[in-house]
């Protein structure tokens, strides 16, 4: 089955948004057995809609559409599909019920214009869309397929999920799905080479890819059904996690804040930060994880020297050894650990700008995890400018933790 | 001028990667007076390049390829491009001494595949790229243009502001120049209302626009050159400016942590944070500014309410009037300002994840400012998710500041 993706607007032709409809519904056409071969992008111009959508609909056997479908004049996308397949918008008397209980309220009645928003044509039935006002269209005749979706990504996605995927899904001859394993610790090459006994096979087959937090290989499955295609992922899984042991965090759509977090809960740990360079954004992503309370206590963004003394950090530490040292974020993970009554420490110093400081490169940064006992240490230098290296950054202190607390949970096993 | 995009790459296709190039490219147009028409993606196929290639360089006088550029098998652009206007690759001379430059290094020498990454057309010269090995093309034929670049971002990007630019620039009939004033504290059909008088030009013309940080004005002029826009902007900014007076907080690129740092600057004081629903994302917003430590002493992020009151906030309060409240920001203000020594204090407390607390509703937040004479305070309430809520409050806490400082600023010269 081939498909065909054509996102509607001009504020997509001046560069105002970034179409990021076509890359979701790219995303999620290879699970049904759906080849994507043409992606296009056009304004609110009729001809040019008229000769993009009509290529689309004769060459291809589903084309989906999104944009083009509120209640203003520029937004022609439903006349324009009504006219490639030469057939007549009619209002629809249940979308129109639907559409005015939706939009009147005390002292406030819909306007007329809105009215085009209940119109279908013969071979199009409407797909509920409650985020927004304009149902999407599932057109079908003569054995293709036209999908009509509104353009806001928030009401795409939900429409997608509830209607759209399911019938895909039902008329797929096989499905495919994949589990991905997110690794640290090891390079895309060193990856490549453990797992190259499973690399051999088609179906599943497994990918190796190199990503922001670290390497991922991802085993793919093909099969009549969801269920069937699973049964074949599960021993590849198995396998794959035996050889790839304690380097994988995470799978799928896992984070490594909450792969952490997990862990510290599982454990029954608390964590305090004392960070520097990063200047929250370690503390923000651990609080981006529901229930982070349980186990985060908090996070002094100690900025200023100062502040990192009068937090509990020695001042001759940084006087002695420099700010961004390895001596300092220790005094800050043991600092951090007191001052904020937690079972683990961690301090970060290092430098996000663009400029040496106390003889370092940009990008440098010092992380120390202390637990009462013993440090652990890490350093790192990345920099492609200061937000980046702040990520970066925050990455690195994940792992940091993530590789403690994996020994640490070893060693009780042990 | 007309002008095609087409971005080439089987990850488009899977979903893998979202094309940011043609965003990219489609908002830089404009000002040139190049009208985009059509964006288009395909995947790495002989066939279906050669046709959106063909149809592209038939149809239009500008097309911006991009991606495909790379040493393996799978990169073909060039080969694509070359067939399409029936011409020969050759290598270049001065492009192979550059590439094996550039990848030869002590102990590796280039591979051989790498070559065709020097090859040239008749009709193409090279576009210089200092972040990767694939030089771009310039091919020009019969008053037609296409310009190859690379797919990776930080590569295109950095071509098109050194090559591309000034050669559009040079060859553009007329100059598009835009001013963005950016407000907040304003709806946006007050903001039309209030620019009204200017919104009849229609060079210079102005638009508003909702964006998440407050509402946007831009105007826009075209003249022969930029300077000659410029001179049409610059009367009706200094009016806009007038009518919209301390609404505005920024222009352009600038981000409202940029505009507040340079307040606390100007106005020689220092500022201190407690941050709890917010985890550190105000502190990492401040601190994603360069020269952010002139004037931030740093957060206390007091996730645990006893991690509060070991930060100075007393006991009592968060007991008497609950954690969520107003009592407990100003406590909050007032504790960061005295334990990090600063002039301002700031405290944000609130709920981040989808349940409520204490009665009140997930998104509720409270941010106190304290100046060690009196508090200014505002709340507010906003769902769409944990990451949005967060990011929601870290706006209203700038905006929160960026009014006080407004207010002193007038206050000391009144």
């Amino acid at each position: 089955m081939h498909a065909e993706v054509v996102s509607v607007g001009t504020e997509i032709m001046l560069g105002e948004i970034t179409d990021t409809n076509a890359a979701f519904i790219a995303g999620a056409l290879p699970q049904f057995g759906i080849d994507l071969l043409y992606v296009s992008q056009v304004g609110d111009n009729p001809g040019r809609m008229r000769e993009v959508i009509g290529r689309a609909w004769k060459r291809s056997d589903y084309t989906f559409i999104t944009g083009g479908l509120g209640p203003t004049e520029d937004d022609i996308t439903r006349e324009i599909l009504a006219e490639v397949l030469g057939e007549t918008l009619e209002v629809d008397a249940e979308q129109e019920q639907i559409l005015r209980a939706r939009m009147t309220r005390p002292g406030y009645s819909m306007p007329e214009r809105n009215i085009k928003q209940a119109m279908l044509i013969p071979s199009a039935r409407a797909l509920a869309n409650p985020r927004g006002t304009a149902p999407g269209w599932w057109v079908e005749r003569g054995g293709k397929v036209a999908v009509l979706m509104p353009g806001p990504p928030a009401e795409m996605n939900r429409m997608w999920a509830q209607e759209v995927a399911s019938e895909l899904e039902r008329r797929a001859d096989s499905i495919l799905v994949s589990r991905t394993l997110k690794t640290t610790g090891l390079g895309e090459s060193t990856v490549d080479e453990m797992l190259s006994p499973l690399l051999k096979n088609s179906n599943p087959s497994v990918g190796i890819y190199h990503r922001a937090d670290g390497v991922h290989a991802r085993i793919t499955a093909k099969a009549p059904t969801r269920e069937q295609a699973w049964t074949l992922i599960r021993p590849l899984e198995v396998e794959a996690r035996r050889i790839l042991g304690p380097y994988v965090w995470g799978q799928d759509d896992e984070s490594l804040s909450a792969s952490v977090g997990g862990m510290l809960r599982d454990q029954r740990l608390t964590l305090a930060l004392m960070e520097s360079a990063t200047g929250g954004a370690l503390g923000s992503a651990i609080t981006d994880i529901d229930g982070a309370s349980d186990y985060f206590h908090g996070s002094l963004v100690t900025y200023a020297t100062q502040a990192k003394i009068a937090n509990g950090v020695p001042a001759e530490v940084p006087t002695v050894h420099g700010v961004i040292s390895r001596e300092t974020a220790e005094a800050m993970a043991k600092a951090a650990r007191e001052h904020l009554r937690a079972d683990l420490g961690l301090g970060i110093t290092g430098i996000a700008g663009g400029m040496e400081v106390e003889g370092q490169p940009p990008g440098t940064m010092h992380i120390a995890l202390y637990d009462g006992e013993e440090f652990v240490y890490s350093h790192s230098r990345y920099y492609q400018g200061r937000e980046a290296a702040k990520r970066r950054a925050v990455l690195s202190a994940l792992t940091l933790l993530r590789n403690y607390l994996m020994q640490r949970a070893g060693a009780e096993l042990g």
